[in-house]
């Protein structure tokens, strides 16, 4: 059986495909907040019963505490389809999730953004026809393109995956930290370790027109340090030149986070960074990718390209680690003037990690650091707040190879191998517990507003979306 | 006409004093608060009519735009008495302020601020018995000293001074910047230059039972920096390592501010800087004020001890100029995790100057010196918020003496002379543009909560103010 079948039944049915589309973003699922619990469970629900309708075995999975039947999390859609007889190419693990972001700032939408509006650009927009909603993209929209190449293959053959062996965990709480994943990934090891690989579907593209797999996502260790120094606010007249002041400590602290080439200063905090490749940094040099573009875009000069030396921009992003502050306060911030040397400062410290570095490993090197700086006559109140474990997918899997073949056949391009600066923590999880590498195929533009007002997702990227997961079912079948 | 005359009378009448000063705090004059503005007018009225009870030429200068002839500032207490013809001695200016501090929290307060309580110390509590209420000693507690000294000076002689020229300058605007100081200073300045020393008492004591001369009080510089990076909110696994992180980088530029022996290394800071004379050095020594027990008091230990290098702790805080941030924030300081990069973090740096450092001056080095430090990529936001000069009196002057002589004489001792390390602008003020030097003659207690919930004057500090300025009258007219 051909992806051409499919793809004609893709193409024939586009506009049912947007309308199932937009059904499943009319339900607000908003995972963080807890008065939207019911419409969480109502979207589980409605994407159980499209697996089933497709000829899978779903049901939904209670998490958190149990009682009468429900879980105090949200529900984990989980689905899997009796493979074709004759099938011994991979059992592939598609993972997505339903939930989506809260909406606020609300007054910046342009529309409802539970009633999903198809439009085009607005003057001075890139890009073609669109759905705006929460969730377009994030994650409904690219879950929809595999559920819709499944219907296609469905309708064309009679099996959803082309014979191929599938499990499906779509889960409702990607938005609100995971919390009950790892839970029942460890409770179904059994059922999911039968997969020898997962594809997931919510990362981007290169660029509009430009296929992408990403085979690779930073890890990310995240932590909140104070220092204290007096028991109480002090007069900055009675006590400035007398005592530690703990935000000027703190700074100074910090400030000793890089040294003067940009390298983060903890001992042992690149032990286990794997080098970028020869071969990597030439591939990555190959993608063009402009620097100078992208600060101007968000009003920076040429001057501004600071980092890591020795490396390029895109391999600082891709391939190196690096430590942030992601927000500090203390002592007096309304108007005005007001003399004070506070009892505390804080700060929240975050490291993006690379294969192979331990996120628990990394904030334990951190928390020793700042304790080996703790400035005279102070102390630290240093709190994890978790992280996850990077990943690098290798590249010359059958899964990979099926891939980067589907994008082909379905765009006519061969797409960019890429990696990704931001984190998937699920996927570090899953590596960790299941021994499982991740195929990002994703479809997303980085002008899709994830997380903000106004988030869309273009037709041609849904489509090119269908079809790409129509042609992996193909090519994992020939693999 | 001896002090002894003056101390029976005002020992006689102490119920009396008490119950008029009680009679003033009753008027929540606070300054900062338009809605009080009414109060701020009785209480300056109030004070005035005291004045001119006394015998005093008294009336109200309206400050800030007149219109119907009310000033959008408070009213400004002006008054003057006819000296005796034969008096030769120095002319007082007495300053001091009517208006009071907000009363938040509210609910910390175990009275009415504005009820005055009169009682003993509550169990674990040091000192006798105290008047509890907003104003009790800062400033209303303090005038009252010298109006009930004035008092007793005229029913004892019929002459409110005993003869001395004197000035009175009684403002309502001294606990929300004295806008309206200057320009009514030098609107007045040819009767205000009639003064040869200023008398302020709005200072505190070394202890209970330790009278003190404040002889110096520091100057101020505030100001307030923003460090620009993009003009957006950053993902920082899209932007980590790849551009200016403005907290990062303001912490890199804060950290410099001291060297390694906690100098300031602005270039020019220490420039005007008097240097501390030896026999200062050993008289604060002979002091034996002990930094160990006072840091001990605010929950640090011995190693907390730290400041510019050379210098003990009473050395640093009186007679050296210090830098300190008292406020800084930028990015996420909520709950948990969020990874952005900002787009601008900042910082309030104040500094706390010696005489003769000039605070426009030091406020502008600071500049250079940030703009000196710019971060590649980043720009600047900095704002003044202005401050004051610092004060150094002549401790061998007339006014000095009389108020040696005078605390000696009211309580037996002869009080200390000290130094704050804290700011009074005012003193600053009428030394730039009346050439006025200020005896700093006050009666608080470091736990006077000044500023705070249920400050109090106690009774033995007010009975000492009012028989130091009865004596200071004696003094000064034997001068």
């Amino acid at each position: 059986m051909s992806f051409s079948a499919a793809a004609d039944t893709l193409a024939a049915n586009l506009e049912a495909s947007i309308d199932r589309w937009v059904d499943w973003l009319k339900i607000p699922s908003i995972s963080t907040d807890p008065a939207y619990a019911g419409h969480c469970r109502r979207a589980a629900e409605w994407c159980r019963d499209q697996l089933t309708e497709l000829g899978f075995t779903a049901s939904l999975v209670e998490t958190g505490t149990v009682t009468d039947g429900k879980g105090s999390g949200h529900p984990i859609v989980l689905a899997s389809i009796e493979p074709a007889g004759s099938y011994k190419g991979p059992h592939v693990l598609f993972y997505g999730h339903y939930d989506v972001q809260p909406v606020d700032p609300v007054s910046l939408w342009h529309s409802d953004p539970f009633q999903p509006v198809r439009r085009g650009p607005l003057p001075g927009e890139p890009g073609g026809e669109r759905i705006v909603a929460r969730g377009a993209v994030d994650d409904k929209g690219q879950v929809m393109t595999f559920l819709e190449a499944c219907r296609a293959w469905k309708q064309a053959t009679g099996h959803a995956t082309g014979g191929a062996a599938y499990t499906i965990v779509i889960e409702g709480e990607e938005e609100s930290g995971s919390v009950n994943l790892q839970p029942f990934v460890l409770a179904h090891k059994k059922l999911l370790s039968a997969a020898d690989v997962c594809l997931i579907s919510d990362t981007g593209m290169l660029g509009r027109n430009k296929p992408a797999i990403t085979y690779g996502v930073r890890g990310l260790a995240y932590t909140q340090v104070t220092l204290h120094a007096s028991n109480q606010d002090l007069h900055s007249g009675l006590w400035g030149g007398r005592c530690p002041n703990p935000i000027t400590e703190l700074t100074r602290v910090l400030s000793q986070l890089h040294d003067k080439n940009r390298r983060v200063t903890i001992p042992g905090f690149y032990d286990k960074v794997v080098p970028i490749s020869k071969k990597e940094r030439a591939n990555w040099a190959a993608l063009k990718f402009n620097q100078k573009a992208a600060l101007k875009a968000i009003g920076l000069p040429p001057a501004a390209d600071i980092g890591e030396k020795g490396f390029t921009a895109i391999e600082r992003e891709w391939g190196r680690p690096t430590a942030e502050i992601n927000g500090i306060w203390g002592g007096y911030t309304g108007e005005g003037a007001k003399t004070v040397i506070p009892a505390h400062a804080s700060a929240k410290v975050s490291f993006r990690l690379v294969a192979n570095q331990n996120p628990a490993d990394i904030t334990k090197r951190f928390f020793k650091w700042c304790k080996d700086h703790t400035p005279s006559g102070c102390r630290w109140d240093l709190t994890d707040h978790h992280g996850g474990f990077g990943v690098t997918t290798p590249i010359d899997s059958p899964a990979m190879r099926a891939a980067s073949a589907a994008l082909k056949s379905a765009s006519g391009k061969a797409p960019a191998l890429i990696k990704s600066g931001g984190s998937i923590p699920v996927a570090g999880m899953l590596k960790d517990k299941l021994g499982l590498d991740t195929v990002f195929m994703g479809f997303g533009l980085d002008d899709d507003r994830v997380h903000s007002p106004n988030e869309k997702f273009e037709l041609d990227c849904f489509r090119l979306g269908c079809r790409a997961h129509a042609a992996f079912i193909h090519h994992i079948t020939s693999a």
